[in-house]
């Protein structure tokens, strides 16, 4: 069967233009979008969403964390379900794709697949996901680790750095955190989960394609260093008598990016503070995040272990002590390869170039794999820019991979 | 002459313990004090002095920058003045000495000196001067500054971590800023400046002597850098293509370490912070401020040559632009042989044993001795520990300086 359903490429355009809005000030535009999860401007853009998806003819419902479901009926209403989803919350200072594309691609195919009068055998849900940056709780992938089940009832203690507690952001958003559990979904009722984003890297610019066909997705680590010295005067004490938690984690900084240097994964500390924080006193104490990735477990446990030992290392040197907390701990996993060949299948009957790659950013899928068979489509990002204002994918792209997104929707649901 | 009159230690300890009690949680000891310039602490600190200055009898006046100074007139109206003071403001979470000591220590030697009916020729005038800490608006010694004559108008234009500027503090304390050139002191009208103060340091402690009288100042200079990278996808940007500007900041951390070592000087980086600041995203500008202080000014000036040489290679090794600015740069300074000599005989006298030692440190008599001849009296401080909850000075410590500072006091202005 060739599907000859077409999206409407204006209205999808429209779409991300109004939801980038949100969360951004026109004034200010170097400043991007920003829409930390369960924030004022993520609760507008929730609302914006339920809206549109209402609009678009989907029957919609919000699950017990937050998720936001669309679905499009199929003839059998006991056939397993075909989900397709992605998240609307940002980064601070974010751009309007990532994710977004996911979402409102979803929406655009699926409302396509409806007007046009298909009918299919199986339902589709799009699903927008909650909280998959994870940068207001220091944790991620909310949404869809409710869905399969292994959201941890501790998560709700965490708390942003305003001190709102992640039970108290829930129920601002008119969520009962004791009911999580009920987002839960069955394996039995679930097909398939496809996700389209954009690549957040520059392979695809490189090869000059605009879709990319996931194979495999680094598990991110996220691990939260807090280094304890001690706070003397800057003037008055000797570099010898210092117990510098600054430095500490100075250098501990350094090992993070030569241990993923020498073993070909990626390493960050993008967040930090030290205290008490003035001028003329040295730091008594530190705290850093650190996010590793690979795609091989076994090479990320290395890195893992070799951190360990440098704040070892450096704990003696310094006479320091540290604490490390695991945040987030995601394994690295592989498409499906039938979902892989269903979405190649797609790209050749639209005459749509496409590579295999893989994914170095983390995503919703990374949950749903443990759920059901899982793929991503992949589309073009300009000079591989994303979490950042400059993020952009052109219109062209978003509408070859929305159109791919939803051949591949028609092959698994019909 | 020998001085017969002694100091209430009693009443000189109560005014200390009163002070620190402004600016602190009672429920939360480890927090120590935090008396920022202008804040409202500062402000009720103030009012506190300003009374306590006239209970114990001194005319009292508050000059065009906010320096509070209590007066005792000597015989000779037309003498030029003693003066003896230091600062009431403190850093983030400080303790109840450092500053605070050298002012009510003058009140308390004065007060003794009046009660005991002893008459001077010169007049003695105690100042508590404005912001010496300097850790809200990154520059300190704004009173002492002023009173020399080398306050500029530009410090008004600072602003402070909520954005307030240093014009609006000044406001909000009923200070006008156009005026601050009015405080400024004429040098035939000052004869001497001393200031007692808590070492910072271990020196005294080392030595086990209660009194150090000080030799020479080190001269800080406050660099503020601030590294301009790119804010990349954590997950999705190979290291090799990262533009990351909080590794500089590491990297420079790590070199200021360095450079103090290789020269015997002192370098600390206190403050800092990273943009936009979230787990997965490449920093893509870091800030941070660095201290460096040394007795000998072209070794200090060296350790800043080999800064901006670090600096340059850092920016060209990843790619990065940097600024620097300098906020604050003071000489090292030497104190007045004959105001040492005075308080060498002070200690004499008093049968206490002291030793002449540097001072690691930045005092307002650093400005001071612009204008006049200066010399600084130590106490004793408990492991040394300064700009901290657990600072600390014994009573009889504190009792034997400010009785020193007394004896000075009666023979520069007798």
């Amino acid at each position: 069967m060739i599907t000859t359903c077409q999206i409407n490429k204006k209205r999808l355009w429209d779409s991300l233009m109004e939801l980038g809005e949100i969360g951004a000030d026109p004034a200010k535009p170097e400043e991007g979008v920003t829409r930390l999860s369960l924030s004022l401007e993520d609760l507008k853009a929730r609302e914006f969403t339920i809206n549109y998806m209402e609009k678009a003819g989907l029957e919609v419902r919000v699950d017990a964390v937050g998720n936001i479901i669309g679905k499009f009926a199929g003839k059998d209403p006991l056939a397993p379900i075909v989900i397709a989803g992605s998240h609307i919350d940002t980064v601070i200072q974010g751009g309007k794709f990532d994710g977004a594309l996911g979402v409102f691609g979803a929406i655009e195919a699926v409302r396509s697949i409806k007007e046009s009068g298909i009918s299919l055998t199986h339902s589709i849900e799009v699903v927008s996901f909650t909280d998959e940056e994870g940068t207001r709780f220091g944790t991620g992938y909310i949404g869809s680790k409710a869905i399969v089940g292994c959201l941890e009832e501790e998560t709700f203690q965490l708390t942003d750095d305003r001190g709102i507690s992640y039970a108290e952001a829930f129920r601002q958003a008119q969520l009962n955190p004791a009911l999580f559990k009920e987002a839960m979904r069955k394996k039995e009722d679930v097909k398939a989960y496809v996700e389209l984003h954009i690549e957040q890297g520059r392979v695809l610019e490189d090869q000059d394609v605009a879709v990319g066909i996931v194979t495999d997705i680094q598990g991110p680590v996220w691990l939260e260093v807090t280094f304890q010295g001690f706070p003397d005067h800057a003037g008055a004490t000797p570099m010898n008598m210092r117990r510098d938690a600054g430095l500490a984690m100075a250098e501990l900084m350094l090992v993070v990016e030569e241990i993923a240097k020498k073993h070909n994964g990626v390493g960050t500390v993008g967040k930090m503070h030290v205290e008490p924080g003035g001028v003329n006193i040295i730091p008594g104490k530190s705290v850093l995040s650190i996010d590793l990735r690979h795609v091989d477990k076994n090479s990320r446990n290395e890195m893992i272990e070799e951190l360990y030992q440098a704040i070892s290392r450096i704990n003696e040197k310094r006479d320091i002590s540290a604490s490390v907390e695991i945040k987030k701990q995601v394994d690295p996993t592989s498409c499906s390869p039938e979902v892989m060949e269903l979405i190649e299948e797609s790209c050749q009957e639209l005459k749509v170039k496409a590579i295999r790659l893989q994914c170095g950013a983390g995503h919703d899928s990374l949950m749903m794999t443990k759920l059901t068979q899982m793929g991503m489509i992949f589309v073009r990002s300009k000079n591989g820019i994303s979490h950042n204002p400059e993020e952009w994918t052109d219109k062209e792209d978003c509408m070859i991979g929305t159109q791919v997104l939803l051949n591949t929707l028609v092959k698994l649901a019909k």
